[in-house]
């Protein structure tokens, strides 16, 4: 096994001068996280755990005002060349990431999705008290956001879907729930790409851009997904609009926007640490 | 208190390893600026203070000339879709506060908003004197920005609004004020995760991607908000195009536009300060 | 031949002072990698070589996923303003490129392009057994992610071309060769330009920014060149679609979207080789 | 003045600690490069000189080439809407810029343009020499690259314009004027500001980002004055785009295509050089 993972570093080294992309000449040492513990009693008594769960309430709050705000006014909007268009809707959901996930980095990590922090908490990268406490904050920071939009015109929310995930005609519930799986399996790795203590201490590049590519490939899903599902990928914003919208045919799908982002998450979780950095093969190092 | 200090900084360092973006291996020492006086005397007489009152004046100038004149251009196309439509125009706002910010920001630190300054201020980043000076140069330059648009084509100026921002048919004046107010929220927080002292000892990423997100954040409110009240979120903006269009029913909302930004930006002030940072809780140091 | 080569290094460093974007004081020295050699044994051996041709069959069936549904769902939906729009299919393949390359560079280089690896390959970049393995790869991951965008609705797939590249009515093949060569000359070239060593060690913005231009390129490409052939530029791209599809008129003109992007990659090759870099004319150094 | 040049620099130190965006902490000590001679003799002997010319060429042919061709797509679409629409063309001539700025800056600084050449003599950052070379060089590029576009559908480019600027109907020849000069200006501006010795040496954040908002520059003034000029702020992209049409109505309104944007370049290099760097109020330094 030592041997395997020498040869898995001795690769990466011996091709990386070559390679087009990975560019930096030194290469610096880098040492794995150690995985974070199920439970981690010192948290709960830090200020700084509270504060990443307050931040994490706000920006899926600002996330779903946004995004729902431009949905609907795409909705109300009768000729759709005058609104920004679906388009827009696309860029309002991956810009919201990009922007919210470079404000909130660095005091929470920056997740505002529960697929996310499936994905990481599968990664042993957050505790399982933390990970707990981010969906739920991020759950009810979806809710209060979308219920602020629905404060602003009632009857226009409940007569355009109010922007919950819906399979739309002529898809069925298993096109559905594969669309979220890959789709949430492309915001996933991107995550894992980006946070790659690897890639981090070898390409510097790697961090500073972190953000722009994990808003992008929200974007990307949605111009692919919204015609099929309206793209969730994120369970808390399902969630959020889906209780403020409150209608029948809103709950009968909702199930796909929990299974479909977990088992996507899981699924990057998996390619990542196995076939990307192979650590299963790596002895007690 | 020191205590409680000790334990916020003791947490985001612990915690930092295993954060997905919180990247920096180096925790780079960093001081946090004293809080700026009212009224610093030796500024009158510096060349640096007049020339970033010029740089403001001349950015919120440039500011409205584009935005306006690109709203101007898809007001007066018959077809929207023959001009650059609704997400062209909020791509003009975002885009121009982007590029502003990147020229402006080594010479005025690119506020080219009065929210901005106003939010600035209440955090004691600037003085008194600055704060009034930068207000009054943005104002101006955005009364001349709107009125060279004016010039090109007044008669259509005129018949299509001018830009102004009012409330639209369906809302209430507090639906406006409340998107006026959590808009800006989104733009002034944003802009303090930029300029967050200690994220950017730790985080390398935080400043050179400052004037991107920043930008972005203008752009993704106008996706939002344009259908609602055609976004202000910054008072020079609103107060120019006012000006030059000057009709009564710009004046009658106009109060909106002034009181809905500063609220936002104290609101993300104190958002920064107290929650993020955890200011008003560390003794003396 | 010395003497040649001095010249163009002095001419270089003594113009940077001056220049606009060669911004970097610091001279860093920098040692062209040796030519890759065309078989190299221990490759076959070491894990980090398959991975990289794993990871290359993933980021093409991720491309070929996110972009032929965006293309699919723009074809269904009767008024083109109401879907992305043909922008969006520019942003959708522009953007899949900038996230790809961004998490896949560390791991193979990120090509996701037979025409790429083709390029680097001709530059000695990487071996002809790793060119090879990495363009099997490439077809195989379009294959499969064109055929599960089938799977979700074969009927419209079939008559709505299934994203195949064709040569559009009122041009003739070779305006379709044409488009092919030029624009994959823009992409290969930005490559060269992204990952060159000699400015990699002088201008340090130019490897963070690198997977951005070489998105850009890809989304400019595409907002020429949709009307004229869909835009290949990417023979797996059209080899994928083209199984998929599988009808005789996309068959018939195929051999555009593997010959026009060989040749375009060559051309880029041989302009960054001998024009920009000189390196024909430097003697044995 | 020797008082005032250090007024203005201590001023500047001064507040850089409170200045939001001024991030960096080391304030790394810069030196004014001298200005350039006029004619500097070696230049003509250097193969980095004529180096330099190619590829001013290679990139304005790929500007014209995409930018037309882009804008020829459009016009010959019935609908708009199936077409990527006039902010796809505003994309296509910023994004261009900014591949090609990136591309090129290390080789020749990424002109493209003679007016930003114009600007940059003017500030004396190289020879006159250069800057004949480059303008020629430029103009050729522009040349062919219209010239291969006409050569797809010689018939459509002629009835559609042939991407030629014109004064719009509606517009006097002063309103074209007036929209060149400030657009032109907000271009040159950028670049000064993205190429600034002393801005560089402080901020490290603005080299990194150059390319990004020198390109959002022009896509921005194109959301803008389309309507009104098609947008020039480029002598070269009008030349190229007029030689090849070759009409009178496009050869009538030419002139303000060069006068336009010689004007802006000269007022941003004044603006920069004396509002923003006081250069001539420093005494010998």
């Amino acid at each position: 096994m030592e041997g395997k993972e020498e040869d898995v570093r001795l690769g990466a080294n011996k091709f990386s001068e070559r390679q087009p992309l990975g560019t930096s000449a030194q290469s610096k040492d880098y040492k794995e996280a150690p995985p974070a513990p199920l439970f981690e009693p010192g948290e709960l008594q830090s200020w700084s755990f509270w504060r990443a769960g307050i931040a994490e309430f706000m920006a899926t709050f600002l996330f779903l005002y946004i995004t729902v705000l431009t949905v609907m006014g795409v909705a109300r909007s009768g000729n759709k060349c005058s609104s920004v268009g679906v388009q827009g809707i696309a860029w309002s959901f991956g810009g919201m990431i990009f922007a919210l996930v470079y404000c909130t980095a660095g005091v929470s990590g920056g997740h505002i999705n529960p697929a996310v922090t499936f994905g990481l908490f599968l990664a042993r990268k957050l505790s399982l008290t933390r990970a707990i406490f981010y969906i739920v904050m991020q759950c009810l920071g979806a809710i209060c956001g979308a219920g602020v939009v629905k404060g602003f015109q009632p009857s226009i929310f409940e007569t355009k879907n109010g922007g919950a995930n819906l399979v739309s005609h002529g898809y069925t519930k298993g096109d559905g729930l594969g669309a979220e799986i890959v789709g949430t399996f492309i915001l996933v790795y991107t995550v894992f790409s980006a946070t790659d203590a690897k890639r981090n201490a070898r390409d510097s590049h790697v961090p500073i851009l972190a953000p722009l590519p994990i808003g992008f490939a929200v974007f990307l899903v949605h111009l692919a997904t919204i015609p099929i599902t309206g793209t969730g990928i994120n369970p808390a914003r399902s969630l959020g609009a889906a209780i403020i919208y409150n209608r029948d045919h809103a709950w009968d799908d909702h199930w796909i926007f929990w299974v479909g982002p977990f088992i996507g998450a899981a699924l990057a979780a998996l390619y990542h640490q196995v076939v990307i950095r192979a650590i299963p093969f790596k002895s007690g190092s």
